[in-house]
């Protein structure tokens, strides 16, 4: 059970949520078919039983691993990787070497035992598990009674840490017995409920981190190739399946404003508000944790250097819409913040949500948007078809997808990434000490670059007599970058590269309003190749207009969730 | 003649300006007898000889030392100190050692070498100097031509750079008399001249690192003990005489606005729009700068951790004042900075300017005022009285003192404040290469930390088990200081510091809203001292609201002027 023992220390991380309930209309209901398959095992538990279920039990479980149920893909993902292959293995093994002398139930038997009264059992690939004192141990908390009755296997699709060979053996000392030959044919054939099922196609060029929810960025050596990054290949980071919306039965509800809900179509937004266009770079929080991992491990996906990418975005100003729509200075003398919600929901109906300054939304300079255009198209599915919020200059995970609910309101979301995520830390917190509630939601992101090109390990010419060193550099807020500084000797002496602000060479965009620089800039410069040299350290900084500047060395802000990895990038050639 | 090449050098800082020309009449005119003085000088060059002549010979200066002439004390300051005993005494000996058998001149004689043409002959002591061949090679360029056929005391006494043993020893190769014992006489009781004659009186506690013109900061040992810093050892960063205004004649101009230019009087500015009061900080551009003298010397004033402090103030706020006058939409499309002029002028006339954008000073938000008053009263004389510009989270230089000019204008000022100095450059920029067009002007200050207690090599008793380590935290651009982490050794583990916002311990300031989070933060913090440590290096680190860090370590963001030395602060006990 030492796995266990792990696995619970894992279960730390997050606050357990309680589910919301309503699903959209809009969203084709791939995903409420959960609510039929799952009836049968909430009958035992009376009318309302699901949801009481959860509340009569949360305080006991305030540690739960709701947080990884959630979607936040935070937990041992790195890991995933490696436990990949053997996890496969023995899994197939799973089902023969379980059938020599144990019980054959059918499947109608397995249903019966869905709930901790009458037992909790649950199949996986054909065997049956009672795990009815699994469930007080089980990291996700009582999540898992949502399997009670029937198969894992929809569920734990849902979450790739169950792919983990620790996992399959915890779940092997429960084996009670297998399905009949027929129950586990028909199971197999009724496989529609991986809620993954709908995903949309991607570009193979990108490195996945996580499969579902689908978490991948582009290789760094083509990121800095193009100025506005092809959405193909745009850093994708979903926290829950990707929705398949219906464009014409989209409703954007909009809750807090004077005349009550606004429920606005689709159609109604793109001609309702003027079409405005800005260029700017999103970054996801944990761009660059590859570097944290490397000081000492931290939960999360084991983002690279790629977690940022710069698209044109068009769509209808927020601060347009709110004012449309009544907002005004009642209340902007009571509200503090807009909330989002989107239209992808975890197993219990959760959706993610996060919410941004009030004055960040109705700024006219903040240029948030209700965007529905990405690169001069409809928005991909994985970047939030039919319609995203695009708040520039802050982190990618306040830029809420599939948008489907705006609430102006007095308090910050609830939702467990405005919460208990997203959020930095000293290099002295750890699991055991952090609170949550001590630091702010990241908003805006501090100032950032690292290098494309070359490749950390590759070889340079020493005949070229110079080496060309090439790469990104973005800040948050608005700040625009201002310098960019190389050195080949490990940050002993320093050079001014060039800085690029169109994929046009000839036709640099214009310079920003002050405070309005969102887009990335790209630079490009030859350094000359110290004699005698062996191995040069490439290493970059950037200075954005105010001065911010990149902190040397990782360890410093090393934190526990591997968040706002911004220290001079190094790479050595 | 080697220090002549060292003054070249530094000579290379800045650009000459053209000198303004009309002076307030609100100020009062010790300054203007300097034109009555002057006239002697220039009658010789024809009628707008003296402006002409500046216009004609500027190219030919293109690098001379204005800037040090105009006061930014930048240069050398920092090695003022050690020579001011040597200079003082050697300046002494001056007229003694020269008295011999050289030729004996009447003031009369003096006076009509006051051009290129006739020659140009000072005096300085009682001694006579022809200079004509030095002139070209003056490092503060044609302005030496104002001491024509006159004295140099006044003009040295403007410029602190003067008082070096060098300057004196090149000095000397150009004598050629004394002056006869009644014009000697004459000339020391008419010394009037002084433009620093009617500076106000300061604290004793303040460290002076400059007297002409003031440059002061507290001991950093007493910073910390008063979050509202009381005004009197508020550090004090003058780039000219302060000027005498009277309040009663008091003018503020306005131009730029649709109704041509507003002049408004004191009690006018005061009775016309609300009274607005906030906290915040300001800091100098320069402060902590003598950590960067430590890497390598830079130029300017050797600031240590208390060019910084934090005050109350009250004034009209500048949004509403340029409302009332007319600014609108139409002004907004052309304009792009709001540019000040200060009541402080040059020997040439020029004021001291800067400028902000100016979204940063009509937004509702920006809280920029045009103070009468610094924690409570009426602004010191040393502070901008009557009135000054507070820009909450801007570099100190902005903030304008004694206000006697807003203009609303599509241009940053011109002055040399904004154009030629308080800019930040990469380490690998040096006086040859620099090129100020190439980097904006500071506003937004980057986040920022030191300690204040304990002291550099005092000693920690052991037997107490800990160390209290206080210090201060600020970030600009109205970003709140949300953690502050301490290290006793040297930076690999660290502690997070208790904040406080007021005064009073038991009542914090209730949290500023998002983005105006002006004024810095104190913090404290009781570390335990590791076994076995002989030496404990005590580091701060600050993290700001945009979770922007500070540096490492102080040469990678080294820069000639040794601005912006936010690196982490380092105390070894």
């Amino acid at each position: 059970m030492q796995h266990l023992k792990h696995f619970q220390g894992l279960a730390q991380v997050f606050f357990i949520r309680s589910p919301s309930s309503r699903l959209s209309k809009s969203v084709i209901p791939s995903l409420s078919v959960w609510d039929g398959h799952l009836s049968c095992r909430w009958r035992s538990t009376g009318g309302h039983g699901r949801q009481k279920y959860f509340n009569d039990r949360l305080p006991k479980f305030r540690f739960a691993l709701a947080g990884l149920l959630a979607g936040t893909g935070a937990v041992l993902a790195y890991k995933l990787q490696q436990d990949k292959v053997q996890w496969a293995a023995t899994s197939a093994q799973l089902r023969v070497t379980q059938t020599s002398d144990l019980p054959i139930y059918t499947l109608e038997e397995v249903t019966k035992h869905c709930s901790l009264d009458s037992g909790v059992w649950v199949t996986y690939k054909g065997a049956v598990y009672d795990i009815t004192e699994f469930v007080a141990v089980h990291p996700g908390g009582d999540k898992i009674l949502l399997a009670a009755g029937g198969a894992l296997e929809p569920y734990w699709a849902l979450y790739a840490v169950h792919q983990q060979d620790h996992v399959l053996e915890i779940l092997s000392e429960y084996k009670i017995g297998v399905l009949d030959a027929e129950s586990y044919k028909k199971q197999e054939s009724a496989n529609p409920l991986d809620p993954y099922s709908a995903e949309p196609t991607r570009h193979p060029a990108l490195q996945i981190n996580s499969l579902k929810p689908f978490n991948a960025e582009p290789p760094a050596s083509i990121l800095s190739d193009n100025y506005i990054t092809p959405s193909v290949i745009f850093f994708k980071r979903n926290h829950l399946p990707v929705p398949r919306v219906d464009s014409e039965a989209y409703r954007l509800d909009i809750e807090g404003l004077p005349g009550g809900v606004v429920s606005l179509s689709l159609s109604e937004l793109k001609s309702r508000f003027p079409k405005h266009t800005i260029t700017a770079t999103l970054q996801c929080a944990g761009n660059r944790r590859s570097e944290m991992n490397e000081v000492k491990q931290v939960k999360g996906l084991n983002w690279g250097i790629a977690a940022i990418s710069n698209a044109t975005w068009s769509g209808a100003r927020l601060r347009d819409v709110l004012l449309f729509y009544g907002f005004g200075p009642e209340v902007a003398a009571k509200a503090k913040h807009v909330q989002f919600e989107g239209l992808d929901r975890d197993v219990t109906g959760t959706a993610y949500g996060a919410s941004i300054p009030l004055n960040n939304a109705v700024s006219e300079e903040g240029d948030v948007l209700l965007a529905y255009e990405m690169n001069g198209e409809d928005l991909p599915p994985d970047h939030g078809y039919p319609v995203r919020v695009v708040v520039p200059g802050v982190v990618g995970a306040r830029n809420v997808k599939w948008l489907g609910k705006i609430v102006v309101s007095d308090e910050e979301s609830k939702s467990h990434w405005q919460q208990n995520d997203y959020k930095g830390f000293s290099p002295g917190t750890d699991w055991d000490t952090v609170d949550f509630k001590s630091a702010p939601a990241i908003q805006e992101l501090p100032i950032q670059s690292a290098i494309t090109h070359p490749a950390e390990g590759t070889s340079v010419d020493r005949s070229d007599r110079e080496v060309t060193v090439k790469g990104y550099a973005w800040s948050g807020g608005g700040r625009e970058v201002v310098r960019v500084d190389i050195s080949v000797d490990g940050g002993k002496t320093w050079h001014v590269a060039k800085l690029r602000t169109s994929d046009q060479e000839q036709h640099p965009a214009p310079p920003p309003p002050p405070g309005r620089a969102w887009a990335w800039k790209l630079w490009e410069i030859d350094v000359p190749i110290p004699h005698r040299a062996q191995e040069l350290e490439i290493v970059c900084k950037a200075v954005d207009s105010s001065y911010n500047m990149q902190p040397d060395t990782v360890a410093p802000i090393w934190n526990l969730r591997g968040v706002l990895s911004n220290a001079w990038h190094r790479v050595k050639v």
